[in-house]
């Protein structure tokens, strides 16, 4: 396994291995990698001839008051678990050289940015897909992997790769979660322990949409409010939002009669955590 | 030559191209094919295996009262002078091809589109890197070709393929003029004998920029003063800006010490003409 650290050997990399007619998987992350982006390196692994993780923590995607100076950080432990996985390349270029003074150009898919967590995070999703679209064509990967649990990332992901006609196949992998139903997240870290017991009530909720919904539920605004309650029952949550919204536009869904995206984010403590759950009534 | 319509088969005579290790060199125009796009052709076709035109009036980088419907279409002389130059491939999609219902995603290369054209056209630039971010995608090209003529536009597809590390080369080609200097553009179509007379205006305003310069006037403000002066006494000329700029971030001179771009923008009568010199002092 080799550790890359700038654009041009990354870049030179990629060349090299198409020359050879291999195919390149590719696994963008923030680092601090837990099973659920081992997940998603697996699928890749099985799948290409090169396996490629970026370690980047992104920081136009964070906003100002975000996490961006506490988000955890631990290239050796990460590059261990990639090395077990057989990845080839880790690609961690630093902040200079992803943005160098005087970077000015951004990418933005309209619409969807602005609901559910962009609602609450302006500029977050701008910041995703410009640094996508850049990792992309850095890497030129063949398949890009992205995980479930960021639902609304990986449908803005995708629209761009439809509209700007990227050469790369998108696949989303389901959601890891712990035994106990808790969504994988990086940020699980910075639960204490009462916290974390809490935390649970996310995948609670949407289990209870599930049930409601097979039930014969139609109506959104009664199963939101039913979640609302589950959740306002523990002390440390702070609901952000809850919507059942349909997976293709995000927008909001009125009766459900076929496939909705039902997510939440919450915070608990000072911890932001998101989840989400496809459900579809005819199947 | 072939002409191509749908993204699909372009993009499968791209990859079919570079399988084979052959290049290619591309000349984004939106047709009504003049010798100015001609000599980008040429040059496209002295550096390359494969040479691909695209034809296609971008919708989303005109403003509501510009001259989108107007705009000079006649693909079947754009066809005759491509086969002329011996062009391979032309690219001509239709609205609906580039823009389906549910489009939704943009490339905005901030500061330098807001500058110069930018102020009078907002989104312009903003039209004009999606479509270009989006035909680099489906036509992969080695080296793409643009003209001097339209230096911001030069300027800021520069800076999106640097940003975004787009795999392309961009050359910029100088500006081809009518024998009494008048800069070729599709839009000279749209102006009357007297009109034409007085769009020499803009060439003679440059000029006299690059005589005073050369005199060794350095204040950009009496410089523009000057050129301000003669262009306002066509009877038919209405200036929109005139500026000097640092070519690099186009940011206004105050004093001209080394290379400035001399750029203005003049309607004459209902149509609006732009040219553009660089000038170094130190040459």
């Amino acid at each position: 396994m080799k550790i890359i650290h700038t654009i041009e050997e990354m870049s030179n990399f990629s060349k090299k291995t198409h020359l050879k007619a291999q195919t390149i998987g590719f696994v963008p992350t923030m680092g601090a990698l837990h099973e659920g982006h081992l997940s998603l390196i697996r699928q890749a692994r099985k799948e290409n001839d090169i396996v490629v993780v970026s370690i980047f923590v992104n920081p136009i995607q964070f906003g100002q008051k975000e996490d961006y100076r506490r988000y955890p950080r631990n290239l050796k432990l990460d590059a261990q678990a990639c090395r077990k996985e057989d990845v080839d390349i880790i690609f961690c270029p630093d902040r200079e050289e992803m943005y160098p003074a005087n970077y000015k150009t951004y990418v933005t898919v309209r619409d969807l940015s602005d609901v559910l967590c962009g609602q609450f995070r302006p500029g977050h999703f701008q910041g995703v897909a410009t640094v996508v679209a850049k990792l992309f064509h850095i890497i030129n990967p063949d398949i890009a992997y992205f995980g479930q649990k960021d639902a609304q990332q990986s449908i803005i992901i995708k629209k761009m790769v439809e509209d700007l006609k990227f050469a790369v196949k998108i696949k989303i992998i389901p959601t890891i979660r712990e035994k106990d139903g808790l969504a994988l997240s990086s940020r699980n870290a910075y639960l204490h322990k009462g916290q974390r017991r809490d935390a649970l009530v996310l995948y609670q909720a949407l289990t209870l949409a599930k049930n409601l919904i097979r039930q014969g539920k139609i109506d959104s605004s009664e199963v939101i409010g039913k979640m609302k309650e589950l959740i306002n029952k523990k002390k440390s949550a702070n609901i952000q939002y809850v919507a059942i919204v349909d997976p293709k536009d995000l927008l909001p869904v009125d009766k459900i009669r076929d496939k909705v995206l039902v997510a939440l984010s919450v915070w608990i403590g000072k911890t932001r955590l998101i989840d989400n759950i496809i459900i579809d009534r005819k199947t």
